[in-house]
């Protein structure tokens, strides 16, 4: 019997991937069984098993792959110079990403798939660690760009650069939320209330 | 017999909550059942029930005084003139709220509470409910406050005031995703990168 190749191997673990996240997407991960994935993706039990142990591992798959996801489109966002502002580039970041999103599955359905998974790691140690490990990631990327900031005088409070870091992850995140919970955001929202934020003059009772 | 007095009830209702918020805190509100709420309360099935028909009713309830305990830390804090800028304003109405917080559950533990209430929305429409009217309200008084904002120069970009009202109610959203997830997120943390974005100058390219 022939090897079976790494193109192969990888078509089917896509495949997997992207079905799990239509049924997990429309119906959420808990009232999603591995029978549903099996059905959707049209494989049997023994040719998926053999990529992933269950839907926990199949979620920590999704999880990580979209942080790279992310990860890429922010790199790719900021490689301008002068990077752009956390309004332009959060905005841009959520276009490239959500354009590439997994098919059949709309905002409001992918962002109730995310805080889903939130929730999942209070009980699933491995995509605690996915997400841990994805959020420092993040965190150093924008720890960079905010020295940049910085240097080239856009910034002027002096605050530590892993604070504004979290602030504009925390952004992101409460976006998800909202979208999940009232699925009417869209990404001009961000990009305004961020522009209208920098637009602020500090107060003085607020400086250390 | 005599009839029970309103303070009477009221205590009652108040030490179910109580209570209940201690036990969701603790375990999470699925893998607490109504027998443990019983035990943390010490009160008998029939006097819990007289009050709340279920764990969906109680967390509904919770949902609601939380969301009236904030309103009115941001009303009570706000009432300043001029009133305090959004890192001023975010970081004193979380610490007058984290202040009030049940006894006996820390700031993660009350934070993966409410990550759990907005996946529990995802399938209760009653909560789905209190959650929109909260968000609902939360809105109409930041949008109220980036006009005085406006009106006192102290916001100058040309945005939707709801547009920056959704972005600082998403950057709250995230602190409490970030507290839930990875646990180490201070009051500072927020105010500070506030304070940082409000300090940054407006990039030309993201002007409409």
């Amino acid at each position: 019997m022939a090897r079976v190749s790494q193109e192969h191997l990888d078509a089917r673990r896509r495949q997997i991937l992207d079905g799990a996240g239509r049924c997990f997407a429309r119906n959420g991960f808990h009232a999603t069984s591995m029978q549903d994935v099996l059905r959707e993706v049209g494989l049997s039990a023994g040719a998926v098993y053999r990529y992933f142990r269950g839907k926990d591992e199949i979620i920590g798959a999704i999880a990580s792959e979209a942080f790279a996801g992310i990860r890429g489109a922010f790199e790719e966002a900021s490689r301008t110079t002068p990077p752009p502002t956390p309004d332009v580039l959060i905005g841009a970041v959520f276009r490239l990403f959500l354009e590439e999103r997994i098919e059949g599955a709309d905002g409001q359905a992918f962002a109730r798939l995310i805080i889903q998974v939130w929730t999942e790691t209070l009980r699933n140690e491995q995509l605690a660690k996915t997400l841990a490990d994805g959020y420092h990631g993040m965190r150093i990327a924008w720890t960079d760009l905010v020295a940049v900031y910085r240097e080239s005088g856009v910034l002027s409070a002096d605050v530590p650069a892993d604070h504004m870091a979290r602030t504009l992850i925390a952004v992101v995140q409460g976006f998800i939320a909202q979208q999940a919970l009232f699925g009417d955001v869209s990404v001009e929202v961000l990009e305004d209330g961020l522009r209208g934020l920098m637009s602020m003059s500090v107060d003085p009772v607020g400086r250390s």
